[in-house]
């Protein structure tokens, strides 16, 4: 089964939830609203509702009650896009200009700030105390990680666990606890919405190990920026921890700067794409996704569990 | 009763509260930790938690139970400061640099986010979904305020309705859920803790307001910033706004700007001072203060409703 297909079992919900965030961030403030707007355009496949909805449905399914942790999530995920480019000061995302540079810093510092706000308003329809702990937890992990992420910026004498913990709270995180509390709101048992914790942090993980590797892989058109961004921009990914490894390619890697220009870029692109290295960050990630088959085997096998391997597969094979 | 006294009263447990917002921010970033940290001593009179204190004690008083709402409306508090210099561009508050311009934008968007979470993670402590919808709008609605408090600058053509809704927003809502969470906390019934939130509105109001005015009166030592900064920095406060009411001072009003210096600002505050616009806040912020004592009439006649008497009674008479 094609991820299209869980898109279209899904879809009622899935339109909904859509309109559901749309007016979630309904603000008397003009700007507020259109740059809320923008933020929730350049959201992309809204995999996180998704997830809470697929674990969700391990439970007492009731999409109105459902609607508030995923359109929460999705919430909390633009929210950190937003403040994520403030600190990188980066003017594109996925093709279009952030907040950031289509207005300024101000106006993404308080945008980012009322959909974090929003989000968790929504999440208190949620009577359960163990659901906003784990949104908190969440949420301050993630915060964390925006800082590492800095502090870790053309570091170039990082190793493969810098990294890991670095994509964790990125984005695994934040994907696991989609998954539990989809399967929390629910009224899924403890054991049950720890295993899809556990699933949701495998697949994030893997998510995130695919979308480094498709900075090199994928075209400018795929991609909304040109490839290779984030070496240029210092980000240290898996492929370039590779690519590190190989001393001749290394000190050239090392000389990459945010004022290189794009064709001086694109030799060192090449050789980091021929290293082997794309490779390897490949098996990383399918060894992140085995895990996360592995707990869907110890799940009951009826058509939900087969729901996330279908989508924990699409997500291994996406190459956009 | 002078504040000094109700100070000592509950020293032993404010200084648990200092202690607890230390380690609340430990952090592993020695950089974000150099920030939370500065943040926090910039903070001031600590009235939030104080405001928790005294309305837990209309109920199950347990500090280590109500140690963290204290501690999480302090840091909240704390965090929006953070996010507000940002937006406002400020470079001090209290005598002392802000993050940002300490650090920069980027350090003060992630230190900002990590109080935030920090504070929501600790409220999470308390078991009660009410406390956790209360603090959740309660955020909603100050993140709403960084927004209009940009709209309204330089606005002279705002009314009185404008100001008192930013100053509910930027103020009163944050100290009345302070009293109304310290009540819920510790399983205050309904019908008080609400009385408790207006208590701390109508104080929050005229705490407000004050703050306005003594941003004419004041000396520049007290302030740690030059007399008549809100004017010069477009926000239109209360006494701005009777001034305005005089149509050869409006003019004058209406000329300043930014770039003005400080030896062209002081004669349009003295003017300001002189015009009567100072004794006409004040009257407006006695008249919440009354709000706040008919309040306390309606509480049992204890000692705790005394103390709230008291430490209203010391905001509407403070003068730094």
């Amino acid at each position: 089964m094609k991820l299209p297909v869980l898109y279209k079992i899904f879809k009622q919900d899935i339109q909904l939830i859509e309109k559901e965030l749309k007016s979630s961030i309904q603000a008397r403030s003009r700007l507020l609203q259109n740059a809320s707007v923008h933020t929730l355009k350049a959201g992309g496949k809204r995999i996180r509702p998704v997830f809470v909805l697929l674990t969700a449905k391990f439970g007492d399914y009731d999409i109105e009650r459902i609607k508030y942790p995923a359109v929460a999530l999705e919430l909390i995920h633009s929210a950190s896009l937003v403040h994520d480019d403030v600190i990188d000061q980066a003017d594109l995302r996925r093709g279009s200009p952030t907040v950031r540079s289509k207005w300024d810093n101000k106006v993404a510092t308080y945008t980012g700030d009322y959909i974090f706000a929003r989000a968790q308003e929504l999440m208190t329809q949620i009577d359960n105390p163990l659901a906003h702990k784990v949104l908190a937890k969440t949420i301050l992990e993630v915060s964390i990680g925006e800082i590492e992420q800095i502090k870790d910026k053309y570091n170039y004498d990082q190793n493969l666990r810098d990294y890991l913990t670095r994509i964790k709270r990125k984005t695994a995180l934040l994907i696991a606890a989609s998954c539990q509390l989809g399967a929390i709101s629910a009224g899924v048992s403890e054991t049950i919405h720890k295993k899809l914790f556990l699933y949701g942090y495998y697949v994030g993980m893997s998510f995130q190990i695919i979308d480094d590797v498709l900075d090199f892989t994928a075209t400018e058109k795929e991609l909304g920026k040109p490839a290779g961004s984030d070496l240029w921009q210092g980000n240290i990914t898996l492929p370039v921890l590779y690519a590190l490894r190989e001393p001749i390619l290394a000190e050239e890697i090392r000389k990459v700067h945010a004022d290189m220009s794009h064709e001086e870029l694109r030799p060192i692109l090449e050789k980091i794409k021929k290293s082997g290295a794309i490779e390897k960050s490949m098996e990383v990630s399918n060894r992140y996704l085995n895990k996360a088959f592995a707990i869907l085997k110890e799940l009951p096998d009826t058509k939900n569990t087969r729901y996330l391997y279908d989508i924990a597969e699409f997500i291994g094979k996406r190459n956009y």
